[in-house]
């Protein structure tokens, strides 16, 4: 009989994960009652999310709880169905967890792949990651013709999307990256205006001439200094976009917040947050604009993949060490 | 000859302004130039934003120099005029300064009082915390009927007003003052429906209790540890208008940030500043709105008056002290 291997969180994580917050198990593959369809993962997304999923904080889902399934995002194979959405073949993209096997259902967390469609694709630049970019960019930050729009974590799986989106909509792009080969692919291969390593000195002298007509929209991956550093930047009504805030996601105690957020006043400026789930209903319109813009070029994308289940906790310590370029995705064996 | 007697900024604050922070001077009333009038001070208005321009800090306005009068609103009469706009006799509020006598000229700081309003709400209730509380509360913060208003700094001048416009516009509201009559104050004459002293214990408690569907809307003038007592209290698609921050203008060091700024993210909310001087082509409009609600008594006010022009440094004191229950004016001898 088939087994299901899977990871569960041990203990909560002090700082960044340890392997030794995880237990590795193998259970019996679920049985599927009516409305139910059986999904072999082959791709784990990893993301900002999973860590704050495994904290006890308050989140837009409960905290995973101990001896439970890491949550998370990935895509898979139907194997076996009893609910007519779905089909034996079927790539589907839903929240399976850290494990091999999972139960689907029709339900607004499970999505059928489009045709000519990858996993990765669907986990990425047409799944959370494109869905984030584009609603964050283009509903909560508006950017126009000629603006200046600056995002973090720009060589990141939803940052590249976002300041890739703003390039064709006209805009002046900065993207604030971890390393000089990032900011090279920014401004080399995905044509960004300019880029700026926040680890080398001189960030707020670099960011003054990367803009020289201040911030009309800032696309916020990373929290911390760097967003206070932006806010000290930004035009008259600027918009900040907070998409996340990996800086903060490892931090014990909640560190402050940012000092700098009366230049909200000073230049009438907003900060607001969203979650793309609220826009669900136009999901299938925005994934195939964004599949468009992929086909044509237009947006680049790329993945570091790490191999293998076992390897997870590893691959969410890569993520917030900066190691990954584009998509980080774990492959399931 | 007459005389101008008037205060200058000697050196900058550190901390709450003292009386050695300034100097008094008598110097000769201006002469006039073609296009200019003269415009005996009656009242100064006494406000937060004294304190920040008195800083080095940025702001909409350069710092006021050492050496310079001390900036600020007041209202006062035309004693001579080469202004077509101005007759001898007018009431007017523009940005006197802390003087006796200022050259006014037909520009957007200078105001004639409509039909029967008194220099004091000309200062107020139909001036700038009259336009700050019904801009900020109305086009920023958006309430609809029914929904949950907070108001901090509920007794002073703008949130007073601001926290009564919400009520008539269906909403319940709830204030943050800082002492039991301010309190009874709020919900007795102003008829809040919930009103906390900041002073007491059991903050989050008692704005648990007194927000039993969370928060709408926060209407905030103090900043600091109440603004991110309630970022833990937003409803969904919250809007946090910023309209001051009272609690951090007299810091040396720039306090931390809010730490539960990512609340905006989880609740898919809106942090906004604004100011009112954008919106200058509606004053009018809306001070005679204003204005009504005050004739038709559904806007109540109250002015807390300090006598003499030497005394305005220790009025400003008293302001951050929170010695004053709604509007804070000196009275020029």
């Amino acid at each position: 009989m088939e087994r299901n291997r899977r990871i569960t969180l041990l203990r909560r994580p002090v700082g960044l994960p340890a392997d030794e917050d995880f237990a590795v198990e193998e259970v019996p593959v679920p049985e599927l009652a009516e409305g139910e369809a059986l999904m072999r993962t082959t791709h784990l997304s990893i993301d900002p999310t999973v860590r704050t999923w495994i904290s006890d904080a308050r989140s837009y889902f409960p905290p995973v709880e101990l001896g439970e399934v890491v949550r998370c995002p990935g895509a898979g194979v139907i194997v076996a169905s009893r609910c007519g959405a779905y089909e034996e073949g079927d790539l589907v993209t839903s929240l399976p967890g850290w494990q091999e096997y999972s139960v689907v259902r029709d339900d607004v967390f499970t999505t059928k792949a489009p045709e000519g469609v990858t996993a990765e694709q669907l986990l990425g630049v047409v799944g959370q990651n494109g869905m984030a970019a584009h609603i964050g960019l283009l509903d909560v930050g508006r950017p126009e013709p000629g603006q200046t729009v600056v995002v973090s974590a720009a060589a990141g799986a939803t940052g590249s999307i976002a300041a890739q989106i703003a390039k064709l909509k006209g805009c002046r792009v900065v993207g604030i990256a971890g390393t000089d080969e990032k900011c090279e692919w920014l401004t080399g291969e995905l044509g960004l205006d300019a880029a700026i390593n926040h680890r080398a000195d001189g960030f707020a002298e670099a960011l003054r001439a990367a803009t020289p007509d201040r911030i009309d929209v800032y696309f916020d991956n990373v929290g911390g200094w760097i967003l206070d550093a932006v806010l000290r930047r930004l035009a008259m009504h600027a918009r900040v976009v907070l998409c996340g805030a990996i800086s903060v996601y490892n931090e014990e105690r909640k560190p402050p917040g940012p000092a700098n957020y009366l230049e909200l006043i000073t230049q009438r400026a907003r900060m607001e947050g969203f979650n793309t789930f609220d826009h669900w209903g136009r999901f299938e319109e925005i994934a195939a604009e964004l599949a468009g813009w992929v086909a044509d070029g237009r947006i680049r994308t790329r993945e570091t993949v790490v191999e293998g289940l076992d390897r997870a906790p590893a691959a969410l310590r890569m993520l917030f060490e900066g190691g990954n370029t584009g998509k980080l995705l774990v492959r399931v064996g």
